[in-house]
């Protein structure tokens, strides 16, 4: 069996904030894995946390979904020292392009098959 | 330049579906990827989509974000004909899990590096 790479979230009403982003084509790693993980590892710390998925293609284009209680989780994440500077060098060095959206989740639902 | 992959979405509020599933290790394409194309082909000309961005990692995890207009939008793909039929198939046969969220979108902001 796979392991989960699903977060698990409550009953909505919670927020998402959507990360969409290009790393540059064949692009060095330059340190990001590293900061990536350590950016999974301080969000999972913060208060209004709930969970993270993410994927990225072999061209360099990935989705980061993560999932807090409220807004204000948002802010205090968004305001936190070390990934304001991780923030700083994803901007001028690791993206050629990200979008990010921060939404309230309404609903939600979802199916997991048992292993046969 | 690598081609885009991100959605051009108007000022929030709108609404996003996220769809995060996990593809059974190694397994066969079995149709998928062309009923993958034909969905997005068939959300595109539905009224009230604003754009779709999608990314699937080598372990068969994937992420995909569409935009729509409002729930109204929502709802009526979810009742479109093909998209229920090819649904079904994907509960079934070609995810192993899968989880589904409807969200408004609040705020959102972007950065495109221009090529150097």
């Amino acid at each position: 069996m796979t392991a989960s790479r699903f977060a698990t979230t409550p009953k909505p009403p919670y927020y998402l904030v959507a990360f969409a982003s290009q790393r540059p084509a064949g692009s060095p790693d330059d340190g990001y894995g590293a900061m990536a993980e350590r950016m999974v590892e301080l969000a999972a710390a913060q208060p209004g946390f709930l969970g993270v998925e993410s994927a990225r293609d072999a061209s360099g284009f990935g989705i980061t979904l993560s999932y807090w209680t409220d807004e204000a989780a948002i802010r205090a994440w968004r305001d936190h020292a070390e990934h304001t500077v991780a923030r700083e060098t994803g901007r001028t060095s690791w993206y050629e392009h990200f979008e990010l959206r921060v939404a309230r989740v309404e609903r939600a639902y979802g199916k997991a098959r048992r292993a046969g």
